[in-house]
């Protein structure tokens, strides 16, 4: 009923953002569904999953508008605990959300033709990312 | 095992917002699922889909508090690049997400009595949007 | 196909948030699911679900961001009508989602280390919160 797989993508700096679009794709292609649903997790709590047009004026507003709304800072209280600079990060990731969920229709992912599935490094330090991309 | 369709909206405005609360049920009711999920999915990256309280007032508080937050502008640089006017449109749908999943109990949507599903249109320019609504 | 539970949790006040990991992972366990996906949706328009790394700073920066972006104030069109104080609160669960959906593997749910679960109340008086857990 449900298929499952996990991939991985490297992050090298905070507002690293990847289209991982063909992916998700390619994982629904394999699963076999023709009608449902598939959901995008990251796992972690410094990065975020959703939809963007995804070229390159974009990819770079949508990281410098969270810093701007959530901009680094040492008034954090996860700061004050844990002094390693990213409590910004925390925030910006739980605000826009882990996960995605995305219709399938005739075997393939629902989409608009600019609406693209991103991953967005948060982090302010390199990360291997596990996302887990399970179909239904 | 899942059910689906389309439905459409016309919107003439950015900030136009509907209650699409009745056209989801229906299409649950359709489905003849009593225990399960529905997902709501909007086609495109410069609209919204969530819950709120669907009153007057927040009808416009919520496409409000988003301009104030991520104000139209020339400064994005999708704007550099295309200019078309909506740079704060597509960050908007980005943070506030294209989809939402609401739980089915004995055949019917789980809702508060003062929480709707709203589509909220974020985009500069009319359009006919597509809405694929997925049951499980 | 579907396992469906509610719970329940009590909040006092703007702000208070609430680990709901080990419940949900409990009905998880109950629902013998073994690769899947869970939904937890808050039922009404003023309270927010969302994974965030669980530790007492950021239990307090995550409600203090969201006032410093949505604060609260008589000028939301809501208050004008219905004068309970409470505009922000709708805006900012409105923005965060009512609902989360997680993975799950080998019959647990799929969470970093440092990624919890959380219900924040964002109403300014206390609830009687009820939470629709669906497994699939």
């Amino acid at each position: 009923m449900s298929y499952q797989e996990e991939m991985r993508i490297k992050t090298i700096r905070h507002g690293d953002i990847h289209d991982i679009t063909d992916q998700v794709s390619a994982i629904v292609a394999r699963s076999g569904v023709k009608t449902g649903m598939v959901n995008v997790f990251n796992i972690g709590s410094t990065a975020a999953i959703g939809t963007i047009e995804f070229e390159p004026g974009l990819q770079m507003d949508i990281s410098e508008i969270l810093d701007q709304l959530i901009p680094p800072g040492t008034h954090y209280r996860h700061e004050q605990s844990w002094h390693d600079g990213n409590g910004h990060s925390h925030l910006q990731a739980t605000i826009m959300g882990p996960s995605l969920t995305v219709p399938i229709m005739e075997g393939k992912l629902v989409l608009g033709t600019w609406q693209q599935i991103f991953h967005l490094e948060c982090d302010n330090k390199p990360h291997s990312r596990r996302i887990i991309v399970t179909v239904q």
